[in-house]
């Protein structure tokens, strides 16, 4: 098995384990729905594959990808609101507002937002991760998903600037530019904040133009099939090479890169 | 002027000190809406009394106090929606999603519980706090802000059984509990936490049940006039006992206590 593959059974494991929230059972149930469907959890592959190339603690790194894809799937369910998109299907099933109901499924939302927090805080997760760096990692998750980012990106999307790439960049790639810094940051390697955010950027942005390209949606209607098939393939150039610059050529982050860019090649 | 004004004025500044979120105009307007309305801003005013009277760092506190202030505030604007309790009016202006509309209220109220969090988890926001210290109290305003928390008691009001007691302690009493745990934990007080957190949840009920006895609402419903101010006087008795057996007879957690109690007497 590859180590992508292996990862991922890692990460599904674990996101069992350190899912414990206590509380009403229609809402633990509309808090797991999304959580626990297959999906293809590339944010925390990518937190554990940039963990992986800086010599940083796997385990560590599996349990903060959980929270970032917790994270993720509290903003799917709030994106999918009838206020917002108004979507009454995902990958073929009832929505979480549909099955679930309006006021549960906001809830559902807020306490996935909330027990990220509460498990990434809790040192018992952690094998090896000091609490500096454990604050660091949920500072950086809170900034990320927060105004100027997910959420702040989101604002921009039901304002009607879904075709601007800024808003791209807000919205799906503040949470790639966490888990490539939090990969650095379970890796101790501070030193590269700087650097992993770029990268963070153009592969985010990278993984929403080959998501418009599939959708026909967002910059696809901007710049035209082919337009936004060449702005990929430029962020694909350009993200391998600052890849390849940090993290080294062997690096599975180049596979995940590769995977991304093979959706629409 | 008494320690409570003086100290309600500190909460005021430091709130507009420490909310210093980026992002979208509209959403920035959204968040700051219900937080900077005039308010009583008793949770604050409850961390900063705790650690008063235990010799904690009261500025440290203070800033505590305004992240729970702002999770108090998300609440709201989420409690307020359609969806929830479908009101047009707060303090006698209209709510976040009458003045916003329902998608930015839904994402402020979002924003702003992420950033009770970053503003938390900034090191540079404190004084004296040690990082271990930072990370209990964040782990705990999540716990208490969560699904066995604030989230889960309003998952149950919204199925309908806002006259349970039950209700009102997970909904109400748990940001209590977080706020006198957390005036511990500033105090390095960590041995008083299962103290303070009965303190938290006699004393937050009592301030639920005051609420429901001025809005002939909830438990006043099911007890009635007599039971309901009969529950609080009881509530306000043992209240006040396991205050002054834990924090003395002379602490200002007396005048909070008395301030709630005298809304009904």
């Amino acid at each position: 098995m590859d180590k992508l593959n292996l990862w991922k059974n890692l990460i599904d494991k674990r996101l069992r384990e350190v899912f414990r929230p206590q509380g009403p059972r229609t809402l633990i149930e509309a808090m797991s729905y999304y959580l626990f469907q297959e999906g293809k959890r590339i944010r925390p592959l990518t937190v554990v594959a940039v963990a992986d190339s800086l010599g940083g603690d796997l385990e560590d790194a599996v349990t903060v990808g959980c929270a970032i894809e917790m994270i993720h799937n509290y903003s799917l369910i709030h994106d999918d609101l009838p206020a917002m998109d108004n979507d009454d299907l995902r990958r073929g099933l009832p929505t979480c507002h549909r099955k679930f109901g309006e006021a549960v499924a906001i809830l559902a939302g807020d306490a996935l937002l909330t027990y990220a927090f509460e498990m990434i805080l809790s040192k018992e997760n952690f094998r090896s991760l000091p609490e500096n760096a454990l604050v660091s990692v949920a500072r950086v998750i809170a900034v990320k998903a927060g105004s100027s980012g997910l959420v702040g990106g989101q604002v921009l999307d039901v304002e009607g600037w879904e075709d601007l790439v800024e808003v791209n960049l807000m919205k799906t790639a503040a949470l790639f530019e966490a888990c490539f810094v939090c990969g650095g940051l379970v890796s101790g390697r501070e030193d590269l904040v700087p650097d992993l955010e770029k990268i963070g950027r153009s592969v985010g942005l990278l993984f929403q133009i080959t998501d418009d390209i599939i959708d026909k949606d967002g910059v696809y209607r901007t710049l035209g099939s082919q337009g936004a098939l060449q702005r990929a393939k430029d962020l694909y150039v350009e993200s391998k090479e600052r890849i390849e610059n940090i993290l080294g050529k062997e690096t599975q982050v180049i596979d995940l890169l590769n995977r991304i860019y093979s959706r629409v090649t």
